[in-house]
């Protein structure tokens, strides 16, 4: 059952969040505006080593004031393909470069109300090229053993989705020994 | 390193939407304003039968104009718990009653700009009590073996970020033996 779109209205637009209002008509005929928030889409990066273990960021986030284990991550920017943004965030944040990303698993974190992306890579063969250049994302960096994250997840010390999705990723091919 | 919010500003609210403006302070001192959407949380119930098959629904969404399998979902609404919200949705979209539910997962869909939860729950005891009263959430609904998941994920017939934690879990205790 397609629900149809029959406009869009501007309610607050940035550069950053634009606040939309859609026309749309239910499957039964009923219609009404939705509110939709359009967000630029984010992508994130696994990188694992030879020893099994993934690169991880103990952070803050503001808006939930929650402290968590996170991949690097952040908002593709204009011009940019998401595995460009992938590598530069990956950079900017861990001082890690990529030499290859592969895409991981691509994720729609909230459907229901932005159209966001969350595009996943993973990458086996980063190699440190110096310091992270984005001083105000991470107190900790750690390269986390895999099996040990799935005891964090229960532990709730991960909470983000798109970093839950990439982890869980990796864990399930580790468990069929496709990794 | 904890970003600080010195103050927040309503910029337009409606009772599912809330666009905030708040003052932030970075650890380099950095200060300014950040946009942020308040939302409301999301329950959302994986229901496994004893065949080892989840209950999904095949849906539109119309924000990103795709078609893809959930889990049942929707939002807490005023009054709720997490769990009531999951029990309520459940029924309403899928005709299935939950005896019980265990708490599966916590995930935040997008921290760095919403504060919105997905609250996961998991039941083994669901039994039909009727037709699906909210008709117009989907097409189809199947009881999908668990095994067939996984390849699902991999064509990209599921998309939604809480749907992929909660089925990754159930997938990743079926690995352990402890599903």
């Amino acid at each position: 059952m397609r629900w149809t779109v029959h406009g869009e209205r501007p309610l607050y637009d940035t550069p950053w969040v634009r606040l939309r209002a859609l026309d749309v008509e239910q499957p039964d005929r009923t219609r009404g505006d939705y509110h939709v928030v359009r967000l630029r889409d984010v992508a994130v990066t696994a990188a694992v080593d030879d020893a099994g273990r993934v690169l991880m960021m103990w952070r803050h986030r503001f808006v939930t004031d929650t402290w968590a284990w996170e991949l690097p991550m952040g908002l593709v920017e204009d011009g940019e393909t998401p595995a460009e943004a992938a590598a530069r965030e990956l950079e900017e944040e861990t001082g890690w470069r990529a030499g290859s990303l592969r895409p991981l698993v691509h994720a729609q974190p909230a459907a229901g109300i932005t159209d966001s992306r969350h595009f996943l890579f993973r990458t086996r063969d980063a190699v440190r090229v110096g310091e992270p250049t984005e001083r105000n994302e991470s107190d900790r960096l750690e390269w986390i053993p895999l099996p040990v994250v799935r005891a964090m997840i229960e532990r709730g010390e991960i909470v983000s989705s798109a970093t839950l999705v990439g982890v869980m990723a990796l864990l399930l091919d580790l468990s069929q020994g496709t990794g």
